[in-house]
């Protein structure tokens, strides 16, 4: 059974029959919010100074925070509050096509430039038993982030530490440098998964003779199959990376450019390791195949030993369990009562089958190959 | 079966037996319309202050309507009605070459610049149990553009619906950014035609081992010619959006380049889902193949267990089955007289019988991997 | 056997051991004239005012009536006279290698800048039974053109047409225009093999399963040589129209250029598509060989079946054949002279039988899945 | 199973819960050393006019060192000083990720670029039966050169005997060459590995039909393994010196450049070699895998042979086995009691033998293939 | 068993334990010359008004023949004379790597740019049952070409004769030319062993179905080696040829560059040719275990066939051969004593087979295949 529990694809949503594209009127046509699990929703803001982190419940609270620090990063975690994204649309004047993005998680990643933001797409890897993503969208303006996690369970706590730990060059640098650090936090989470599926290959490897032939195989297909998602999940950031880092965006700086720029290295080393693994299982199914095809022809050389052994045995004493009838005339079947003639078919058969066996001796198929 | 109902590559006509390339005379030579379908022209015009649609019935009543609207749209919706074709190709003087073109069904997408006009041949994808594609013919002037399309039924119904509502950024832009709405309508008809193929595949995978072979392996093999001629569909309108969004073409505004740019970007996505899907397809028929191969090795296991057992036995039974004459010699078969000899071949057989089953089951041979 | 009738690939002669490399020597050294078939020389000349067509008996004869056209071309059509080929040589000064090219038909496409002329060599596509292809030399002067076609037969009646016609565009312009459309006709020359290669892949799919493995095999590994080959011919092409449009070659004019951009692409597209069927070939021979596996898998679990219901019989069978002297021991196969021996050995037989065939049943290989 | 013995890849060590960066708080977060191994640490200094290397005991040392050579090359083999490392981390103002990055032997060649300083990883390829790596960790500033070697045994003999010998280029460059020496040293190391590749492969070859198939296909696979292993442990390097000779880095002289571009040339022959060699791998397990299908038909044509010429023959002695009451009836098995019934079947049997084996010699069974 | 004669790659010798790099120091460390053959040493010199040729016995002869002509070109055949390669080193100041790269002949080919002069290593490609190569070294100097042939017997016989016919344009043009004009000695020499190649394949092709499988198998294997080879001897060429043209090498002129880029794409034709190649032997090998593949099944039909038609029959003639005692009990084997036992047993054993015949008959097993 497929492991995929999320479609790659979805078709994207017609957005024609709506009169109006004012952020406003977004409210209508948004879809039914896919999670509807409670969301933790937290407005953080840092400058060289320090740094403040509270619930937020009400988007009033945003203006006397932003005139307060220099950046401000807005997260929330989880799709369940469709009334506050579109409240946040409406004070940041999104695009209406923006919010559909965020609560459509069919999207594969992508980058987005508007007039005075950047709205981007990425896949956060996870590994539950199988591999899955979830989808981090992410809005840029020049002095505000903000996230949204499709799912709850915070992925950049790493991030918020460093904000409170006052310390770093986060907290020197702008808004950009928050992307960065959340770009670098989602590419981050593929290096895990790519240890399991590393040691997911290394025991397949060492359990492949003895374990039974469609365990290997679903094992290398699933490994297989995870790898090409984990690509295309991963590939497009690399894309995106290059953008940043190289196009003359307007709220990308050039000190974070440079930092990007490590990002796309990241990306790409990303991209070479599941290719790697990706030739390592297909080396692995090929070398599988090349034991099976090895095998199956023992257990032919072994058949065909047998029988070609027994068949001419089985033939001659069926000869000699004949009914003819010896006394109706001389010529039928007189070895019957031929004084040796028992011991001298005994010995015949001994002779046809050490011949045979000696036969094949001599060609090799004694030799157990498996 | 194969399953394409059009032919990929039609032979080009040739158009040298022709004496003049006046557009009037394109009437002897164009071929007999393919589909002699009832056919639905529409004229819509349309600009900042409103549009108007009506049905196109007489090539007079442009002049009129052209005067009155920025940008005209004129639709042919069925190869039915070559007489107004070539009014038409009189009237804007279009090129013979362009009009044999539109009535040729079997051609890849194109795009060809002339004086004054662009022409491209785009083909939308249809899903209707094989994939299929319409071929769409447009023609892009200054203030007009005209679309033939090659089935009866609109494929355009939320670009007209987009200009009727008289809102959205399609009404203050020019003909070109008509151009662009098609295009993007055309890559979007790939989309519904992933997610059909990404269910296949998904189904082919959930009833992998329940399956019959030739099953799983015919619906694989059609899934991937699909892809291909979907690829082949596809690909060339990446290219062709390339032309349009980056070489100096008259008729495409820079405003216009930039939403080209973005469906350059979607087709591309298209192009590369359909080569991942090839990948899994790919892959599955691999891991199909890898299955039977290890299934076959069990039924030949299988097959030689039996064999190697009871070819033996029946052997030894087939021994004492032998008629020697007992009472012409001592040496035939004394065996047959001795008080236990059927209890001891009974054993002795049983004993054949079970190191046979105990060097298989120190092969492993027991264990049910199928 | 092998359906190349020409070889790919000629040693290049060696040009070392001749003295001087003055046209007028090369007729010593000409190999002899592949094919002494009868030819057919003609010269036509054409400008804006018309065209005229005459056999070509002397080369005297060319002076005059190059006076009198704009355009000259000179058609040697068959390798049958090598004189006539060095008197032209002499005449314009050609180079003894290019004559030594002409001659030799095993040459790849190629284009060859000289001083006061271009030189190159295209292959006609044919299909005769097999795909074949006819050499056609080209030397592309100032006013004149001279081809020389390998095989009899006139590849080019549709380009003379349009001259004789003298509306076409070609009459307008000069003799690099005329290259062009021969360049033109070699092109178009492959798209009705392509057409018969497709019909060929079509036919092969729809008799896929009732057609005999070998048929199948060698079809679709004729096919593919076909376009491999195909592929080798059409290649060079593309990149001589690439150097003849964007190189800055004397003869070219800018506005044929233009003309052969358009080439450019079509030999691009040939390429794509024999790559296109080459893809198709290989997932025939793939889906084939799957079919072919999973037939053989059937095949051995009806003898597989088979076997394992019938040996056990047998052995029962053969069991109670022994001759064990019932008269010298009681333990002697008492169920011999049982009162119902018979037909309990019978039942058992039957239960063993329906086991094993349940067994069979409970593992689904009574489905058929061929 | 696999002989990876390192992991290819280990998670990048998270660094946000930790206060400060600046170098000395280091300590509290190298993780323990890997390997505590006895180290030997040297300090080596030359310039123009000599060389001198001494055993590194303490840091204090190092000034006074540096003031008397103009180049300084502090090695320390082995892992097992951490305090030493965090010294020198003082001293110079190393990045605490440099530090952790020394210590941590699970990563992929890199280069990284600080203020003062460039940091790199290379692999040294070892082959102590498997293919291996050691990493060396460098860090090359203006004046000195500061190397971490994995394993205790010193790879860069070769680089000390130059300087020491003072005469060579090596003595007249600053720091930057020494770096060069070292690369090309660590690059150097896989031409021996390459060549006991291509022995084991040669050996292979020719003990083809010989070996059993396990062990062919275990040691292919083992050395396609190890070639993509060596292939992901050296294209990095080459990036690295394309890095290193092309970008504008402080400490790279363009004097070094130019010898840097001989180490890109290098790096790339190696993964070139590495991919002729995974070719060469490919096609012996192909053609291997070929041998074996048409070996395992060979089996099976005689298993086919034997089982059809004995089973009609064992059919027919058992059709005269059979017990019919030859006194009820003139019609039960009257062939018994003929004259010269024993000598016809035995006649017959020759014949439907002779008839079997003909037809398999017709059908060119016979001819061994094998 | 491989035919590779030499190995394709060495060792780099290591300089390391030399203290000095002149060039009079290389006798110390030039290994023994692998080819202690008698060799043979010419001296050319040429220019437009002429040329000579003498046999080079000593070092002090070249003085007097470079004053005398415009290029001297010096040939040693046959690496057996060190002492003559180190006097011309030291005459010439070439490097000790230089001298050292000469004598071992495991090189891949390689250019290497000096000071005053250029060094290059190159393959001539030999066909002496197995696809060999003989290693070209050349210095290329203002004045002066040295060469070095690795097997004795003149490689550029056609050169010289092209310099003492002094007609050619060899004889104006400087050293760079002769260079150009043993590099394309060097290309043309892969030229005759593709038609071999060619020739290999089209013979295979033609008794594909008629030769033993290991036979065909191991013939494709070792094409395909050559082909290897031949690919990693010509293409390090095309990139020199690149350098070559397109650098700006200081002895390379202008007017020689052009006649390089014809080489240029002379060993990417031959590249091409190699892959062409390769793919036509792949596909061959891919059709003969399709061909097997299916013959393959055909055996094991006529297998299952035999054994399904005569299994029940052999059990029917079987369960007639008990020997129950029909005295004991009228139960036991009564069919034994019925007046048409017998005759009915046949005629049910001929249904029956006639049956199973019918039932493979509808299956479409009779039809022969192979």
């Amino acid at each position: 059974m497929l492991h995929r529990k999320k479609p790659i694809l979805k078709r994207r949503k017609h957005h024609v029959d709506v009169p109006a594209i004012t952020p406003g009127a977004a409210a209508t046509v948004v879809p039914a919010s896919p999670l509807n699990s409670p969301l933790n929703t937290t407005m953080m803001g840092y400058g060289p100074n320090g740094s403040d982190q509270v619930a937020l419940n009400d988007i009033s609270e945003i203006a006397a925070f932003s005139q307060k620090w220099p950046v401000v990063w807005i997260d929330i975690d989880g799709l369940g509050n469709v009334e506050l994204a579109q409240s946040l649309a409406t004070l940041y004047g999104l695009d209406r096509l923006v919010l559909e993005d965020i609560f459509d998680t069919g999207h594969l990643p992508k980058l987005e430039e508007y007039d005075n933001y950047l709205f981007m797409i990425l896949k956060n890897g996870l590994f539950d038993e199988v591999f899955q993503t979830e989808q981090i969208s992410m809005i840029l303006m020049e002095k505000v982030v903000i996230t949204f996690q499709e799912r709850p369970g915070d992925s950049f706590n790493q991030v918020r530490k460093r904000i409170r730990s006052a310390t770093g060059r986060i907290c020197k640098f702008g808004s950009d440098y928050l992307a960065y650090a959340i770009i670098d936090a989602v590419i981050e989470s593929y290096y895990p998964i790519m240890e399991i599926i590393k040691k997911r290959l290394d025991a397949l490897e060492d359990n492949f003779l003895t374990s039974s032939g469609s365990e290997v195989i679903g094992q290398i297909h699933a490994i297989k199959n995870d790898l090409l998602f984990l690509h295309s999940a991963i590939w497009p950031v690399h894309n995106i990376t290059i953008a940043l880092a190289h196009d003359d965006l307007p709220v990308i700086t050039t000190a974070t450019s440079h930092f990007l720029r490590d990002c796309q290295d990241q990306a790409k080393r990303v991209t070479e390791l599941s290719e790697f693994y990706r030739m390592i299982a297909g080396d692995l199914i090929a070398t599988y195949l090349a034991y099976s095809d090895s095998n199956a022809n023992q257990v032919m050389k072994l058949l065909t030993m047998v029988t070609t052994i027994f068949i001419p045995l089985s033939f001659i004493v069926g000869l000699y369990g004949m009914n003819f009838d010896r006394s109706a005339s001389p010529y039928n079947m007189p070895e019957l009562g031929w004084r040796y003639g028992y011991p001298i078919v005994l010995l015949s058969m001994l002779a046809i089958a050490c011949a045979i066996m000696y036969m094949f001796k001599r060609k090799g198929w004694f030799k157990t190959r498996t």
